[in-house]
């Protein structure tokens, strides 16, 4: 065995999400240590071929902490200036969509104010958004483009979401959508801003590599489902994988849409049907939850658990951190209300925000506590992973690594 | 003016909630200064009656970060042992509440426990559930006794909730709980322990000076309106303001009978009749609402709220923190969820935890930025008061002060 390690933590308990029979892929008197930002040992502390000094640069205790593979947030919008709470507030206040429309709010509010945002400011003002997300556990973070909707403001989004990755040392992948809704300046022209993407932007930030996969908004209030295959036949010939915002408010076939096209994950999924189920089942497309935005829009039709469940469809779970449906600045929180409102176990939730996650992601690299992953991991201050779901609130992350550099 | 001050901070937004004519009792380009832990100057940067170095020993600068007054959970359950984190594991894997009561689940779990605990176990399990609302700007909590259900517990864990107050420097409010549950010991004597209830352990805890209110679970699964009324009795008798968990899984006419004993508050009230409503607004009784609890357990019944606004009664918000049906860590969350889910204005949510907080404890010396008032406040990351419930997580309070001294 390769020694000479860079850490090595001892007195934890895993939570690996390996398959040894055990809930949670649990390891009890375990230990973990990597090198090389790569993990080289979990498992038993019995079993460590040395002495623990012998073995590492660096060895500590953790006193019987609860260690997981670091969180992933596989579906993020975190990149975007201004935010929207007095648009919050005028709502609750009684104002209609028009009202707030007229008032210049909605989602031209947030791409009016990112295009305006100079590329400093941008990441100036997301990047407490994901130093909330990292202080939660978070060692991944998917960030999607779709608040520029040109050319320039998109690969801004893009090239800023690359630098929170820099500047934070987490892992970030990005991703393009263009296709999130038309511009101002396209309006009663949709087609032709589809041609815009497909044509000019999606390539042109491709070639610069920007774009870690592609996304697109199919939706009755977004695009329909033949402007959408458009936007995914582009993303194939490209060779870029691709995911969807699928079947959120309606049934428009998104989840089978995406799964014909060998998606990554439908996400949202609340009005997929058992068809659309079985078609992602086939394709090994991922299922991304999203009990943040469900939550701030009061939506009452659940995601087909069940159905999932019965055709062994991978759940993820994410936050949607986005201005307008879903302020949501914790992880935990999303595996805490895809718990309590769409009644997934605690250990299918921490499954859908690490090994799942990553699979959303097409990430190979991490989501479990293996020899040869990337050393992403979360040290809590808690005596049962289902309290990482159960508690609402509260800071449980003692410690955070990514790739073995510790960032909490 | 009595200067001298001890702090005086300037370029900040005070969210003073004074009836200026503004939202939020809004000021800008404010100063705030305190002196002997009481605000002594809360008002106009450009009306501070003299240079700043000649008022106060230590001056700064916020930056314009808005400043609200320190926020009051008025209604926790936080000193308990254990959690119940392998119980809402249990249930979300299908378990049935019999099951779960057979693997010594239910809040007899946390009876158990509590009793089992000593007073420094209870303690250092509670404390951290205290830093973590204090860290989101606490200043104030209430916290219930009800999990010892005999003298000696009960008496513990009012001595830890007065303990916690001394340790992290919040105030701390305690409620003598004692009609929470019926005890294994009691099963069906519940009058019996009714009695001991009243005859023992009210006054006995009183006399010792650790009940500053009392309150009973008035419910079906509870206590009959008729108990309740001996426990309220009981208070008055001894001159104890009372509150009590009314209506929340029907209408037994709990927030009438609070009424009828001038009740501080009456919590919950999801069931609560337009006549009990009418009660609480003459007797100037506080609407205690809990959304958390509303939340995890999935009810649909909503408080009476434009009835609430209708007839004039305060509406507060808290936590409801206790670890069967409201693990809740952070009162911002329940202030964001009184907003989604009960359609709370945000600055009904913010007077919630702070004001009308206030008058649901019985505490006329804090709750708005006032000359006079204790120098409990909070300062925030943010740019709009709405902000403290638009977003969900995150970590935006800067500072915390209760009575002039920083804690965070
Ligand atoms: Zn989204
Ligand atoms: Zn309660």
């Amino acid at each position: 065995m390769d020694t000479n390690w860079d850490c090595l933590l001892l007195d934890c308990r895993l939570a690996s999400l390996v398959d040894n029979g055990q809930p949670y892929g649990r390891m009890e008197e375990a230990a973990i240590a990597w090198k090389d930002g790569l993990i080289a040992y979990a498992g038993p502390r019995a079993e460590l071929p040395a002495a623990p000094e012998r073995l590492a640069a660096t060895v500590e205790s953790l006193h019987g902490a609860w260690v997981t593979p670091g969180l992933i947030d596989c579906h993020t919008h975190l990149v975007f200036a201004g935010d929207r709470a007095v648009e919050f507030e005028l709502r609750l206040n009684g104002a209609s969509y028009e009202e707030i429309a007229r008032a210049g709010g909605g989602i031209v509010s947030s791409v009016r104010q990112t295009r305006d945002a100079s590329a400093d400011e941008l990441l100036a003002q997301s990047l407490p958004r994901a130093r909330a997300l990292l202080a939660d556990g978070v060692t991944t973070i998917e960030i999607k483009s779709g608040y520029g909707l040109d050319l320039p403001s998109e690969r801004k989004m893009l090239e800023v979401a690359r630098r929170i990755g820099d500047e934070l040392g987490v892992g970030v992948r990005t991703t393009f959508l263009g296709a999130h809704a038309v511009p101002p300046e396209f309006a009663g022209r949709q087609s032709a801003y589809v041609d815009e993407v497909c044509i000019h932007m999606m390539p042109q930030l491709a070639a610069a590599g920007l774009v870690d996969a592609v996304d697109a908004f199919c939706e009755k209030i977004g695009f329909t489902p033949s402007e959408t295959r458009r936007v995914l036949e582009t993303a194939r010939g490209l060779g870029l994988p691709v995911k969807l915002h699928a079947d959120q408010l309606s049934d428009l076939h998104g989840a089978a849409l995406a799964a014909e096209f060998n998606g990554l994950s439908a996400d949202h999924i609340e009005y997929t049907s058992s068809a659309g189920v079985k078609a992602m089942a086939q394709a090994g497309t991922v299922a991304v939850l999203l009990p943040g935005a469900f939550h701030v829009l009061r939506e009452t039709r659940l995601p087909p658990i069940d159905a999932l469940r019965e055709h062994g469809v991978a759940m993820a779970v994410a936050s949607d951190l986005n201005p307008g449906t879903s302020p949501l600045l914790s992880l935990r929180l999303a595996m805490s209300m895809a718990c309590t409102l769409f009644r997934l176990t605690p250990e299918e939730a921490l499954r859908g925000t690490t090994l799942h996650a990553a699979r959303a992601l097409g990430l190979g690299d991490r989501g479990r506590l293996v020899r040869g992953l990337r050393a992403d991991l979360a040290v809590w201050n808690i005596q049962h992973p289902a309290e990482l779901c159960y508690w609402l609130g509260g800071a449980p992350a003692s410690r955070v690594y990514a790739a073995g550099r510790r960032l909490v």
